[in-house]
């Protein structure tokens, strides 16, 4: 076969240039949990099954991204009639779309070169829809000023909080760069932090309490840190992902003065917002809050807060879309994060329609106000309920304790696993709640993500499910899983 | 003032976190002329002239950017049909769209999570337009077979091409990783050498022999940097930018076993195979040149071809779509790389229908064949009009020179500079074609990036404009700069 020879050239053997072993190994220290290794087999067992092969059940349910759509969730009809009229303007003639979606896809499309969202944007964006972000910003934060200029649309949420890191970190730093993240995180962050060299610094959220972050573990994590790295930026997520907890104000005051004390770069994960579910839960961005702490703090501190298409009601996770509001940033290396966003040329066009459509959306006086406020409170009111079902099933089942689901779009319950199956996990080289995981979809076909995925206190295991199943799959889903834990228990306590 | 007392905490000088001195210094080395400082410099003065002010001239002319639309182009109505349905499927049942629009759009929804373009997809993309880029591939080469498996859509080309450099680059790396690169190159190739701390491995293409890569320069250039790193890839620009070369299959046979032989990682920025103009041209893929040279090599040597929906006739640079074909990566690699892209959840599912469009375009036997065929024959016959154009008219200029643009979207001219104005730019502190430049757009409102910006033999100078403008404009804009190279030429001759 020709194939043999290939490999070598006049008997030198001919080893391929990049291997595992000259791979940059701050890739190979990349983790992602929630496309990681478990999706993987998810993937395999659909495969499978579309091959005809047969297993206790006849579909794999995907409950491992917060992937809306993909669940059913149906996107919301104004937004796509903006897009899709900024994607092909001939539908302006068309009396099947409204004059408000029309009025504002003009109003884009004249932001973009040659009028077209076929054109390359700004770096930051196209200048009226950071406009419309800032003026949602204010009225969000109930007249707080907000500076278009401060305003950068992003790739998603994950773009931009890519490039602030890397604005920070330094892989060659003598003293090296600390990054204060929440245990558990959304396992973007500890990518990040791997992939860019960082440390990460633990700090613990309370499970105890909700999920609360706990302002002395937050100094604990800091002064030990200090020891071994220049922690210089702190991230919050709010509401939680994974954990679905809603800070207080007063917590997020504890916060932003020890960033102020401690003289941290804030990064505020906001892109969950519009997902508050609990009725004694409100969400304050971190901006409001350190504006009400007086000019000292608001004139002072650095803070990027991060937003989103692919989250709150639209669940637009395919277009890409997002914004970051950076406040306090040395002019100098805004310049500097301007070069280094110019070299990628600019987030998606459509995405930034479809963002432009979050932040000014249908007014009562409109005529799609109606519809769009229909489908809005449908989706959000779903979820609360999603929400509510959820911690209720899960907390029904013995060895299974979850908090409140307060917002975002995750349950993340504690399970307790055995002894025996502890043992038989570690004696297979992985996590008991992968294995518990495993097992689960193995059995059931549904796909969830091991805690150890996103970081907990050690001898605690967990996962994480998205609440975004309809109703009636995710009653069914439940239900599975509860006799699914309740058999596992079973099994590995000698009971059967 | 509230705000002067920000800034201080019980007497002690608060200091921002980020500032240029702890900016992270890789960000700092970073330089992007494409929209560098001339760029800056360009809207500053839109926005002069939008706000009244006056000028010798009524409006900036943007050739600095391959931005296809900005300039006038028009889209490609079927492309924009397909997305448009996939945005807004209630649109399958208006019959102002064609059937053929409407077969690709439910294709490619049926390969989308819940059938929407909102869903993430797989990080490496939707499987259906995976297989539709694979079956290009195929039919591009003549039969050259090609694993669906093996194409990796992406966010734009750049962002593949960010990807592979980051698996192949460790800036923590003793025998640091040279990336070779041409020189003049496409700039994103140096941002991102400079951002991931690699080694710039410099090879000159010969003006002389329009711009043609030369093996004996390749051999001169890796030798040279043996000595003080290890190069690990080569990176190819075909058809070239900036400077519009056309590489002969002779010369890529040749780039080929040296990369064998030397046991290089093949990049292959391909963005531009649609556009060759010189009838004595014709784009070769280093895939199908690789698979003639043999099994040897096409089982051995690792390469890996970047193509875009911004550039070809389509121009969508907006829709941020993109692909990468890797061949003979190491499968462990391949995992890792999957991992990676995995952290960035996917690429905009807009810019991957977009791609869908482009590799799998209306058929003779289908609706809409004529009218796309007419678009796009309309758009290529006119960029060659306009190539010739350009090169005509500035080699007719006195020190000017312009090689032919034999394919790509940009010419590139040597300008001489008379030692007055190198002296002068010198004490400005500048190079001498960015005092050119700068005075060509403050005098005639012509945006065009200096050769510098790009990288040219010392002593030699030239500028990048894009051939993108209209004919009328482009024939105003070629006159134009006549006439200031021979004002130039003439103020520092001291011939006034």
């Amino acid at each position: 076969v020709a194939g043999s020879s290939a490999g070598r050239l006049e008997g030198k053997l001919r080893e391929k240039t990049l291997t595992l072993d000259t791979l940059n190994p701050q890739v190979k220290a990349v983790e992602y949990a929630v496309r990681g290794p478990i999706v993987i087999k998810a993937g395999e067992i659909e495969r499978y099954l579309e091959e005809g092969g047969t297993k206790p059940f006849s579909e794999v349910i995907k409950a491992n991204i917060g992937d809306a759509h993909a669940m059913g969730q149906k996107p919301i009809t104004f937004l796509r009639q903006v897009v899709a009229l900024c994607t092909f303007p001939e539908l302006m003639d068309s009396p099947s779309f409204p004059e408000d979606a029309k009025r504002r896809a003009r109003r884009i499309l004249q932001g973009c070169g040659g009028h077209s969202l076929g054109s390359y944007s700004a770096s930051p964006g196209v200048e009226c829809i950071r406009k419309d972000i800032a003026a949602y910003i204010e009225q969000r934060d109930e007249g707080v000023p907000s500076d278009w200029e401060n305003v950068y649309l992003t790739t998603g949420a994950s773009d931009g909080i890519m490039t602030i890191l890397r604005l920070l970190v330094s892989g060659k730093d003598s003293s090296r760069t600390g990054v204060m993240i929440p245990i558990p995180q959304y396992p973007l962050y500890s990518a990040a932090i791997s992939e860019m060299d960082a440390v990460q610094v633990n700090y613990y959220l309370d499970e105890d309490n909700c999920w609360a972050l706990d302002i002395n573990e937050l100094h604990r994590s800091y002064q030990a840190a200090k020891q071994h790295c220049q922690p210089r930026v702190i991230c919050i997520i709010n509401p939680g992902n994974p954990t679905g907890q809603v800070q207080s104000k007063k917590c997020i005051e504890e916060v932003l003065h020890f960033a102020y004390e401690e003289n941290l770069f804030v990064m505020s994960d906001e892109v969950y917002q519009d997902n508050v579910y609990a009725p004694d839960c409100q969400f304050h961005s971190f901006k409001k809050v350190l504006y009400e702490m007086g000019p000292e703090y608001f004139n002072s501190v650095e803070l990027v807060s991060f937003h989103s298409t692919s989250k709150g009601y639209t669940g637009e996770c395919g277009f890409r879309g997002g914004y970051m509001e950076v406040i306090n940033m040395d002019p100098e290396v805004k310049a500097q994060m301007v070069k280094l966003l110019s070299v990628r040329l600019c987030p998606p066009l459509a995405g930034q329609a479809a963002m432009d459509v979050i932040v000014n959306p249908p007014q009562p006086e409109e005529h799609t106000f109606k519809q769009f406020h229909q489908e809005k409170s449908s989706v959000l009111g779903a979820l609360a309920e999603k929400a509510k079902l959820t911690e209720k099933i899960l907390n029904a089942v013995p060895g299974i304790k979850c908090n409140p689901v307060q917002g975002a779009m995750y349950a993340f319950p504690r399970i307790f696993i055995p002894p025996k199956a502890v043992e038989e996990a570690k004696a297979l080289g992985m996590q008991p709640d992968m294995l518990y995981c495993l097992r689960l979809l193995e059995e059931t076909g549904i796909c969830v993500v091991p805690g150890s995925g996103f970081g907990q206190k050690d001898g605690t295991y967990h996962f994480r499910m998205t609440i975004l199943p309809s109703i009636e799959k995710l009653k069914v889903l439940l239900g599975k899983v509860r006799d699914f834990h309740i058999g596992f228990l079973k099994e590995y306590s000698g009971l059967e």
